[in-house]
């Protein structure tokens, strides 16, 4: 507390993580690229959990638990999944230590060495396809939808709070489908599922598209994706939904008897999001004094903070106070009443400040005679005087408008940032200057793209779901496109 | 299905493996020692998380996440405590995996060795004090009550499925305090909470108490524990609670200011409850027809079975059945309405009972004209006729008297289950013939405690809290005992 926050605009990756630790959300760990998510910051992602979990199970899907490791061989069994995971692998090789007979301490048993060489799970498509073989005999056995919230190890070499870790929390999605069609939607149903949670809870607004070949998942047919842009203009991708045609089931023998008694390979689809997600919270609405939550995933939404002299005053607020915060919780709003005598109010309100609590309520002597409370609201950081009597409606109504307010505030920076551009030149300008989406026809090339990356360093983010096709050539080589793609630089 | 289960007296533990496959809750995997816990199974944890996660949130603590590696020199700085889990550590050696350069496959890259091996956490105190000394610096910052929902791994080398894997999913609280006694109150607390759970939601009855020093946590000065007892005669551990006085804080050097300014070591505590719960909750109540669940963890509190003959009876039954599960819904139970063309009533019946849903209801064509339900439950296997308009309220009687049924049963049970012995020749006799706790004197030696373990394998299971002192006499060495412990084979 205390000391300010280094502005966005002043060195926006400096800010992200001094607000990260300052708002208590997590820090880094003894352990290289391994973050502790702190209560606070573990709360939001409980909120997300809670609400993706409910979404998952009204389109009925279970979940389970499938295990840490991987052997070896199953994470080799698929050829471009293992290809995509080879280089970010912890490999547990033993599984004991020893005192070292010289006495110079705890040391791994040499004798203790596996056979085969188990991975942490960096994803778990293998392990589960291996389990599916014994659960799929027949097309009474599918649809199969599951689910399973875990965490998962990618060695990363450059790692940063909640958005790249070397460890983080997610979940993961794999279904097993008797057709084709029928996996591709349940995949595009997930992206959208996706998309609702990240605009409707996070008041993130995203744009669902797909992959490029390159940025696919390693084993996928197809990647589809949702991605936000943040306040610096950078894109970031906020979930995955990836249609892996017949890949795992081929590579784990997973076939079932159809209702006319033929033996097919199984269709699968595998999605995940992330802790990551509340990286992109944070980025897409905070500003220069700290957090700005979502009245929907904050943990405390309404904080009220006493001003007074003395027990006797105090007394007299809390009196009123009690009554209320009872109100409030039975209508399931979370309150905070925060009659700590450790700090002063003027340290409190810069603590919720910093924290991202939507509504601040405070009441003093003059309140109490009064009939009124201060609320602050924390998006717009204005203040008003409420009367007592209409207090409640005035949370409610605030709760829902806080909402409405920066998702609005987060699309209208959105559509701000994205640019349509018809020359490579033009294309360098913007991305240099403004950021954002860059719209652009691209003539469907690895190597375009690739050239595209090395030169800029932007990526195509997604070909986008609703945009429409129109006839153009590519800013680069001038080949004949069909449709834009948007490109940015990104998380 | 179709197949019966092994009786639990024909062979308690192969009834136990079957009843955990057959029944869909967890089976092992292509991994060694590590379980898959399928969605039914799941289900069953998650119902006991939600209750405890409750229960530790009303008692003011609050959820993180820590690393799940430790490196080897934080596990080391507690001797007692690497004592204990070295023998059974995954350690990670290494961070890639690349092609081998004969072709022959994935490798273990070796220029990618860690300088410091990472153990995959046994459990957390560890690294959770190395993070404690940044957070706790003064009085002010005390207490800190959290916990954190994760998986560990203890290497062990025979597993059963959810008894004992070699990862298994838990719960770990790690509270700091400024004082001994509160840390110490703290630790009952937990045992107590463990206890109301066990009793009240599990219908388990446990015995609560303290462990001697040699069955206590690796690095405790007090472990508390509650003690379930088994149909088969066997005592089970479902939770521990540890009072580890200032051993991390002085491994790790946390220290905090108090309100008189000195310099004083953090008094801690730390406890846990994994999926083990589960295989506790299927030991205490299922029967040879099956699992048997109390409704208050029941993922399906109630089937209904529609018995019909063509779509035009199915469709006058689901007229009557559909506002019926509304209602049940809309009062908190959880229906499933079970209209799979594919399966006959009967084996949909056997389905039920081997999965232990409580209350089933069958419906047929009958049973419309009379206005009437055929009621199941699955605790006494009795069934009655209930007219269809008292059928909400005699539900929600079963599911209560269900719960409080089984518990009783189980009380029962264990309470027969508790012998008092003064001689060596009683205990093995007890041991042998009936089982059970064995209430008895002991000199307090470690001595003694490993020649009753080695000669009988019955172990001190606990020191009852409320049992009462009595001068008595050692059954083996005849030295002066203060009080009786219980005995038990244990799982």
């Amino acid at each position: 507390m205390g000391k300010r926050l280094t502005k966005r605009n002043e060195d926006y990756s400096k800010w992200y993580n001094e607000l990260v630790v300052g708002a208590d959300l997590a820090e880094n760990s003894g352990v290289r690229g391994c973050m502790v998510i702190k209560p606070y910051g573990f709360a939001i992602w409980e909120k997300m959990q809670a609400e993706l979990d409910r979404m998952f199970k009204e389109t009925g899907h279970e979940n389970a638990y499938f295990p840490l490791f991987i052997p070896k061989s199953y994470l080799s069994k698929e050829a471009s999944h293992v290809e995509g995971f080879a280089k970010e692998c912890a490999v547990v090789t033993h599984y004991r230590l020893k005192n070292a007979e010289d006495g110079s301490g705890i040391i791994v048993d040499p004798d203790a060495k596996l056979e085969e060489e188990l991975i942490v799970r960096p994803t778990s498509e293998t392990i589960i396809w291996d389990t599916y073989r014994r659960w799929i005999q027949s097309y009474r056995d599918l649809p199969l939808l599951i689910n399973q919230w875990a965490n998962v190890v990618r060695w990363e070499m450059r790692t940063r709070l909640f958005l790249r870790t070397a460890e983080f929390l997610w979940q993961e999605g794999h279904t097993a489908h008797a057709t084709e069609p029928e996996a591709i939607e349940e995949a595009e149903k997930i992206m959208h599922l996706y998309a609702d949670f990240a605009e409707n809870h996070m008041a993130m607004p995203v744009i669902k598209g797909t992959k490029t070949e390159s940025e696919r998942f390693a084993g996928a047919i197809e990647t589809y994706c949702i991605e936000g842009m943040m306040q610096d203009g950078k894109a970031l991708q906020a979930g995955t939904s990836h249609f892996l045609g017949q890949n795992f089931a081929k590579a784990f023998d997973v076939k079932f008897a159809t209702k006319e008694g033929n033996q097919e390979y199984v269709w699968a689809t595998s999605w995940g999001v992330s802790t990551r997600l509340v990286g992109a919270l944070i980025m897409t609405h905070s500003d220069d004094n700290g957090l700005v939550l979502p009245p929907k995933l904050a943990p405390v939404q309404v904080v009220i903070v006493p001003i007074y002299k003395g027990m006797e005053q105090l007394d007299a607020i809390s009196e009123k106070i009690n009554p209320l915060v009872k109100e409030l919780r039975s209508k399931g709003i979370s309150v905070k009443f925060d009659n700590r005598d450790t700090h002063k109010p003027g340290f409190k309100f810069n603590e919720y400040e910093l924290k991202g609590v939507p509504v601040r309520l405070a009441v003093g002597q003059r309140d109490l005679e009064n009939g009124t409370y201060e609320v602050a609201r924390r998006d717009t950081l204005t203040k008003e005087v409420v009367p007592m009597d209409e207090i409640v409606a005035k949370i409610e109504f605030l709760l829902i408008d806080i909402q409405t307010n920066i998702f609005k505030k987060a699309v209208d920076f959105r559509d701000t940032h994205i640019t349509q551009v018809d020359t490579y030149k033009e294309f360098k300008k913007i991305l240099e200057e403004k950021g954002g989406f860059i719209s652009a026809h691209w003539d469907g090339t690895l190597e375009t793209e690739n050239r595209i990356k090395d030169e800029t360093k932007a990526t195509i983010r997604c070909i986008p779901i609703d945009s429409e096709r129109e006839a153009g050539n590519c800013m680069v080589t001038g080949k004949p496109s069909e449709r834009r793609v948007l490109f940015a630089k990104a998380y």
